[in-house]
């Protein structure tokens, strides 16, 4: 008898977890990920390991949720389901490094079960503070490499599907520079099984030569400034829009897993000027028009 | 002919904010408030003064605005109504102290008036950072006098109402210690106006003397820490859960205006102990379960 679906889920994102703390742990000398686990009071749990006040990292999350049970009565009319059962399992990271040479990254890799549909959802964006156009073409042709195999449409399809989801609307910008998004994949579910391991196993090759490229540059006072106001941005996305968060805030989940998205130390200024520079002027274009990176 | 309450309401929240704000700077010697005014393209606009940086106020923002238009159409169902039409006008004010001894305030007076239905709304409540009862009592009973003249039941149920909506629901704490809160007043619109007239007069009274009795306490490192946590806290209630933000940034309103009621600096650390004094034992009590204060 093969293993279901859901228990070989289970397992990927429990071993992607272990892969991406002891990958993040090798640029942190003397600070550890704090693994806890929680129980969730509507059936299920978590294990989140948390590093704060790393070397390079800031405050680093990479977490993992098996979770089952009921569903509020508005979530089964939103997912249009016959039922509130639900089963759900992720993995769901988002590494706030300290220096603003540094980009922010988020990824998420999920499996979502109801008796009547079962869908995969996930993708993975970078969120930078400073220009370095290397580094995001290939943060996103590694993303593209992962997901060619499986069709030459895809990476342009959650290119687009990413920078249209990660809008914060009433600024009419985006988070960061984009990567990939896709949800309710429900067809030829081995094959997408397949996909979403493509694609979470670039996540480690897509973002560690970034870290290991840009954490030895200095910084100015100014582009300090820059990443903590930036961070407001990237607070108001997560709080205002992110099915996530509002997902996990409105099914009880564990609170502090949730919001450990939130950066560390972030800066609401009033009417902030966010162009004071040629790089903060590239930057905020970006945020506003997207574009393409391969 | 009488002049509208539109208008008389609309002259009412101009005065009240060149009054506050000269107020205000009675505290900063060497800044002033930035005043901008801002239009809304659906129509109408606003005044907006922000101060930043001064010598007690990190960030304090005193806004009114005057707008009318048309409602988006999820907001006509929510308010039940018959007609999109709508114009509202109301003033809006966040205090936010360097010093964790001195507490945040909010206030908002608002007048909203559809074809079919004319409604005032509005409340005050505080959010410290450091345990002062008198101080909160006294914020409370100042706040109880301007009700009692139009009913011995308005204080405690507008108490009660208060405590309920700046719930920070997925944490199940308030925001602070809170004040009074109150909507949809649409009969006897006159007696109304007098009421919240006698609420916004009394803004400064209750908030005033506490600025003049702690502003000059010292405070530890662990009590900054403490405020730029529950900082935390304010974003994610105004960001989530805060009728008035949303609104603002569903009708398309001056952001910079809205979003002035975010705190300057706030950290957000993973599983913070907010619990590390008798005095943080204590306000973490009194968040949890609101207590009277008169």
């Amino acid at each position: 008898m093969s293993t279901s679906l859901r228990d070989r889920m289970v397992n990927y994102v429990k071993n992607l977890q272990v892969e991406i703390v002891s990958a993040l742990e090798k640029f942190e000398p003397s600070t550890k990920f704090q693994k806890k686990s929680w129980l969730r009071p509507g059936g299920g749990g978590g294990d989140s390991c948390v590093l704060s006040n790393g070397k390079i990292f800031e405050k680093a999350g990479v977490n993992i949720s098996v979770v089952d049970g009921d569903l509020p009565e508005f979530l089964v009319q939103k997912f249009k389901s016959t039922s509130s059962k639900f089963f759900a399992t992720g993995i769901s990271l988002v590494l706030h490094p300290h220096s603003p040479k540094v980009p922010t990254v988020h990824a998420n890799f999920r499996y979502f079960e109801q008796p009547d549909r079962t869908w995969f959802g996930g993708g993975a964006d970078l969120t930078p503070y400073a220009v370095s156009e290397n580094d995001f073409k290939h943060f996103h042709s590694t993303l593209k490499k992962a997901c060619d195999p499986f069709g030459a449409d895809l990476y342009p399809k959650y290119k687009k599907e990413c920078d249209e989801y990660f809008r914060i609307q009433h600024r009419d910008e985006s988070r960061g520079i984009g990567g990939i998004f896709f949800d309710y994949l429900e067809k030829d579910l081995e094959s997408k099984f397949d996909f979403v391991q493509s694609c979470g196993n670039s996540f480690l090759p897509a973002y560690i030569p970034i870290v290991e490229r840009n954490q030895n540059l200095k910084f100015s006072e100014r582009e300090k400034k820059f990443q903590l106001l930036r961070r407001g941005r990237y607070v108001e996305f997560n709080l205002v829009y992110d099915r996530g968060t509002l997902f996990g805030l409105q099914t009880k989940g564990n609170i502090e897993s949730i919001l450990m998205s939130l950066p560390p130390v972030v800066n609401f200024d009033y009417s902030a000027d966010m162009e004071t520079s040629e790089d903060e002027k590239k930057l905020s274009n970006w945020f506003k028009t997207p574009r393409e990176w391969v």
